[in-house]
């Protein structure tokens, strides 16, 4: 069976999805599109195989009856109204982070998909299917390490756009972090602070660069995040779970070391299409392989909310300086 | 466009093959399959996705208007028959190595391409599609290492199965490491040497294992390639180019290091299957891709009919114990 | 010139610090012992070669015509008397860490030394010395990789003896993490926090282990140090420097790498004799060599005073969970 | 005890292991030199502290009764004559490799042993004192990786002087890894090939590099050596063991790992005394302690008469493009 997916928002990430779909990816084809720009999405319809209808909107292109699932990589401030009108459509949904922008606008999205009574959407959380952190959750599911007791992350960028405000830090950069240390833990996140070591002097004057993010965890687990976004040498994403008798990290990635000039050593991803590239590949055939298979995967919208919530205590934090609990509601029992 | 994709021979491989164009890749379908065992073929075409032609033979097969491209993974000796019957047909066709058991099939191979006037056959040498071969060869191009002067290759299989024999180490194992030494090296074997080691007490009686094997190009680049072929550890592909200024080797390729009980690392793959998955994906999208666009690309004829000849030399050189010449044909303009 | 070394306290460390000026390294003999067991001092002495005084107490050991450089491996308590005595005495004295167990007598043995008008005291602070660390501190004043930012430190021990208090992780294991942070990023500590994960259920039920201690810096830059003392999978010193453009960590000590059973990898020091032992010679040599030059080096009662300040600060936020500022006085013109 | 040892031959190698015995290692002073250049021994001995006896020639050092041992540090044609005068003076010597330039000369040496009734000469092989040709032989012992299959080294220079010429890749570079194979594997070479890839074109003309040496061993074991004397990079020294069912390699010596500029990677040794001058100080202390304590140790006149014997095979290999056999004669009991 070939999934029909419309796409909703076909800017840079859009594109790249649409992309994935028809060109990389096995048993999908993108049957419609839409944009707030409409003759963005006209010229992408265009370029696709196969007809394509282009909408007016995302409400229109949801209810269509020849669009089997829906991709959201509109502007965050648009996923709550997309995601809901898909629960409401029964339709499985694909919703790059973040699953919205607000604590409240992902709780309406959470009792939705409870009111549907099954979990319809996922949210682009791509880490958890990078092979590196499956094998470090996999470590510690065997026991190798004993019982994680802290994680060490760090997300390096080797330079940030001019439009990149120090919000972003936490919301577009390190929420990979926090919520992949959710995954590797398996517990949820009680309380954030942020430490402010002197600026890089690469960065931007209004660029707090580099933090240090603390997160406590529920199960008393500690994670520290270090966020460093003008770093130059390249696109650096390391971590460690430090457990009762050993540790896991992620290895380097390069495919080969190379001896010249009194050096050995490989190369540092570029940027994050070159280090997730597979991960982004696995994440949506896994999404594509449950909608043709009538079930749920991945990531959910408790996910994407508690993402959010971690997110805001993360930001109240940055700007109080001060320890700030996290308070999530009740799990509901579908997740 | 889909790609109607003819299979001839529905083995092991055979099915995965079919596993990577149905539910792996983009752009392809099975559109007919044959075996020897006609039950096997009829079993595999019921289940898969749409209307599946299953035929008697691979003549009938090849000329079928509904196959656009042809996928031979039958038995070895069967190869040429296909291969030359797709050339007539003027369809494009991957070709399992071997191109052809012997010298003289895959000069007819050649011989048909060259008067049909362009590429039509591509040979299933996947390690020219890894990402750690592709940066070796990218190293030497930029000029990091110098000029090669050596390859040392090693070929580790933790076990092999009892139907194997000595002269496999030469024709099924090590004509990976010949051929991506061609590649890397951009140059022709023009004489082999073997050497035995003292036995494996691992290995069976009746196996030379393991075996050093010495190339000369006629670049005057040496290779020299170790065969452990029950090595028990794993799997494990070593390469490395020996340059006027420098080196480039293979990377480990473990996603993650474990320390523990005294000890830190990473795992070694465990086959063939899980050091070259992605290699074997990235090779047939690469063919669906060209066959698409009308295009050739990948390893062609000529390479099969080289690595044919080189294990033939090797093979001589294996019973004689004596430095063994290896001569090519003039190599067509079409290459 | 051979250098008499009189050694003040010949336990476990005493005896190994002998073991090294009499069998490991050049320049030196031990002249003269004293220990508050005598007994002890005396056998000790018996087995040295040549002529080795036993004194009653280390005063007299110090005004020991024969002895040029003191060596003080006593009780940390008493290390204050035996320093002073050895300023007043004009001879240089090596004194184990730490120089002296409070802030007090720390500045008394600081004031001492600026009224003789030269340095006479080395602490043995052996970090300075190890090939990693001076490999770090060159990148860094090589502009390798920009201006440090933070430090990130890991202190893992396999396990702790019974007679260890919670107060020792920062005293006596942690210590060398604050003391080589201020070489390597050259500026004092202004801040101290600490965090406490979930304890190891590996630990005494008395240890708060891991912990996670947090340094500010006069400079600006934040420091990170994992304590995890019952981690049992080895003895791990773990560090990175994070800087404005580039990052430098302590890389893996393994001699050799082995594959075996699916897994490669290499050794993690059993304990911190193996991992720093040249460090320690190297140390010891530098020493002796500065004392028959009539010359001072390597860390200096300045170094000893401010680890101990930091200690006590990390104390009291270990203890209030809250952030405790660190305050220094006047750095004398002497350092 | 302090070791008094009388150096004869003051050249580059002489001096550095005079500073060795005088400024880094415990237990000895050099109490006599002599060299062919009397000037030169004069200004040595000048240098150094105590009284040093200037010799006019090796036979009046080897005789001086203020002499306890004797180390050769000569040119190579001069090591016999010395080696034999010590034996006969009941002395022990450390002969710097080669034990002696001929076969005729090993076996008058090791005649001479043998009828002194034990062990008095050492031979400068240093690599059976590095730290991680040691571990490779720990893990062979230990059963790490089997019984061994194959050694493959790999000796890499920089750049050679101007008055090297071919001979001395064999005679004086690879004679460590055809030595250090010897240890390894615990058995004797009994024939060797030598191929020519082609020339380095950073190489001067008249000199044969690269080269591959291949040496089989009488438990079947097979060598094979890489020789690179101008490839720029660095001083790299490779080396691993194929056991049955495992490989034991040396790991890279690098003490950080430094990311800049899109690439992370380590240093490589810039010259031999970088690479092993921690061998070099263990196997002088460890002589030193043997001499102290009457014993012997070390590489014996067997192995210098064996290396020698094997390098005129290598050698013969080299110009004849044949396979070479070496015989080694009976091995007395004594070794």
């Amino acid at each position: 069976m070939t999934v029909n997916v419309g796409v909703i928002g076909v800017g840079m990430i859009g594109q790249d999805h649409i992309r994935r779909l028809t060109r990389v990816l096995s048993g999908a084809r993108v049957s419609a599109v839409t944009d707030v720009d409409t003759g963005r999405a006209k010229s992408v319809g265009d370029g696709l195989p196969g007809e394509v209808r282009v909408h007016e909107n995302g409400q229109d292109l949801i209810t269509d009856d020849g669009v089997d699932a829906v991709v959201v990589t509109s502007w965050g401030p648009t996923h709550e109204e997309y995601v809901l009108a898909s629960i409401a459509a029964g339709k499985q949904v694909f919703c790059e982070k973040p699953l919205a922008t607000t604590r409240e606008a992902c709780e309406r999205i959470v009792d939705a998909e409870v009111a549907a009574g099954r979990r319809l959407v996922m949210v682009g959380f791509m880490r958890r299917y990078d092979a590196g952190y499956r094998a470090m959750r996999d470590a510690v599911a065997a026991g190798d390490i004993g019982a994680p007791l802290m994680f060490h992350s760090a997300h390096r960028n080797p330079s940030v756009p001019p439009h990149y405000v120090s919000d972003m830090i936490i919301n577009d950069t390190c929420v990979h972090d926090f919520e992949i240390a959710r995954f590797l833990l398996d517990t949820e996140v009680v309380a954030a602070r942020v430490l402010k070591p002197r600026q890089n002097s690469r960065a931007s004057d209004h660029l707090t660069d580099p933090l240090l993010i603390l997160l406590e965890t529920a199960s008393g687990a500690l994670i520290d995040v270090e966020a460093s976004i003008n770093i130059g040498y390249g696109y650096d994403i390391r971590g460690e779970i430090v457990g009762e008798s050993g540790t896991v990290e992620l290895a380097e990635s390069t495919p080969v070391v190379v001896k010249r000039d009194g050096r050995f050593g490989g190369r540092v991803p570029e940027d994050w299409r070159e280090r997730f590239v597979r991960a982004y590949d696995a994440e949506f055939q896994e999404w594509l392989d449950a909608v043709a298979a009538g079930r749920s995967t991945g990531p959910s919208s408790w996910d994407g909310y508690a993402a959010t919530v971690v997110c805001d205590a993360a930001l109240e934090a940055l700007r109080s300086g001060e320890r700030v609990p996290v308070s999530l509601r009740e799990k509901p029992d579908l997740y």
